[in-house]
């Protein structure tokens, strides 16, 4: 029987270099131009439409099944994100384990057993679950309707939604592989000693109810694929601890020597090609495609990662 | 440090019995007349506020792991639907594998080695993915925009897109869960040969392109939390096909003897109670949020599912 060919589902990850052939299209009430898919806007790309994440803000979850790259995010929770970097100078997460992974929502790991004190981090941090709406600010904006937010975009390279009323507000959206601090009930927003990533559809109902202090770019596979826990939400049971799996160090980048980094860059949200970019993702003109949108989620665009040649 | 509180991201997944505590919010501002929460709504709800899915329209994948069960969905895709019938009668599936596994996209599983024939099914199946949206359709309808669709509600128990114009239409969304049938380039829609499921943030944009037949309402862990395929795509390599997950068998639930079958209801959609519930995702009261959303996506309500006592 007819085998699903691989293009099926494309490049929807930004895997540029899998794209299925460019004959032309059966269809043609779409393709009047032909306007470029994905893999040739990344194909046109050039170097200086790349970045190399900060090493200051890179955060790297050493586990047995390999690296998890996270991309801190301080203009969003500068507070948040520094108590998260005084933990991890203190080898706070080495050891501890992943102990909730719920299907469809979050994989959370660090002091779940709370057997750690830390010297270094506070206690106490301020609301960064949103940030001031800047006049001036560089949001690449989405021009699709979405179900949460007044407005969605890009800034530093995250997804955010934004709001010029009641109050001018950015905030990160929970996009699949975001991170955020758990916490408990408000007014306590989490100290960064528990970390959870979304793994299923965005939970966009948590925006601006915890904060976000960045996004995975690398081993999502790690966190999302782990055995989804027995207990309530997700929670390892107690028959389960013993088979959690345990981060083995968790280090900034810029605290390792350089041949101790991954050499990863990001697409540049701030750029005419990145724009390109969405569109192709808003319209698909793939072979494989009937019909484009002519709309996108921002939860659906992942600026994508590569590996530096 | 302090712990995240289990009740940290709640009853996401309705799970009533595991609602935070109802203690007075901290906060007022979003609640007047305290509306009731989801775990409270499911509380009130009646024996007449469940269903229990049709037998014949009701697919298990015995796995190894356990079974997964799948809600077909014959009033969107009645050929398809008959085809994969088709296919589980001959005992087609069993022993395929789960051939696919692509992070934050799909589960794919079947004759993904074009080893098996078919006497029974049809090779060329119509276009499914989209059926006429009739005057007097029972589609639940949501009031908040969405990304995609004029549109979005449930139909039948499964959430839809739908559009009056160009040409009235309502069809099957690409939610987590969702099950759908894998295909060739156009004007081929597949067999059902070869079957996926959307394991990570809903790509709507399939949606019309692709025919979607059911979706998952046990067991989904079962395919989500498998090791993804190091291959293109998610394709498990040739390396790894040794290791890949087969189907012990797939049956359809009337087939089987009752004491084989896994007792289970679905909340009706149809319902004022469903609507109440979902109110109470739109805008969530629980004592941890600060925030209520105000709107909600189509696909973060997922029908609750529950044994039946």
């Amino acid at each position: 029987m007819r085998r699903a060919l691989p293009c099926f589902v494309g490049i929807a990850l930004g895997l540029a270099g899998l794209a299925c052939g460019a004959e032309p299209r059966a269809e043609t009430k779409l393709a009047q131009a032909k306007p470029p898919i994905s893999a040739e806007v990344l194909e046109s790309s050039q170097p200086s439409d790349w970045r190399r994440p900060d090493p200051v803000n890179t955060l790297y979850l050493d586990m047995p099944g390999g690296r998890v790259i996270i991309e801190l995010a301080p203009r969003f929770a500068p507070e948040h994100v520094a108590n998260i970097k005084a933990l991890v100078r203190e080898k706070f997460f080495d050891g501890l384990p992943v102990g909730r992974v719920q299907d469809n929502y979050v994989t959370q790991w660090g002091d779940m057993d709370e057997v750690r004190q830390s010297e270094a981090a506070k206690r106490k941090l301020p609301d960064e679950t949103a940030i001031a709406l800047g006049k001036s600010m560089p949001i690449v904006k989405l021009p699709d309707p979405d179900s949460y937010a007044a407005g969605t975009g890009w800034l530093d390279g995250f997804a955010v939604g934004f709001e010029s009323a009641p109050a001018g507000q950015v905030w990160m959206t929970h996009c699949y592989g975001v991170v955020g601090v758990g916490r408990g009930d408000w007014p306590d927003t989490g100290s960064g000693s528990e970390l959870y990533a979304v793994i299923g559809q965005a939970p966009r109902h948590l925006d601006r109810n915890i904060v976000l202090v960045g996004r995975v770019l690398r081993g999502m596979e790690l966190l999302s694929s782990l055995p989804r826990g027995a207990g309530p939400l997700g929670f390892y049971t107690d028959d389960e601890k013993s088979k959690r799996t345990l981060i083995g160090s968790a280090r900034l980048a810029a605290d390792l020597p350089e041949s101790a980094r991954s050499a990863i860059e990001v697409l540049r949200t701030d750029t005419p090609l990145f724009a390109r970019y969405v569109e192709s993702r808003r319209n698909r003109h793939e072979p494989w495609f009937v019909r484009a949108s002519g709309h996108i989620d921002v939860c659906n665009v992942s600026p994508p990662v590569r590996e530096v040649k």
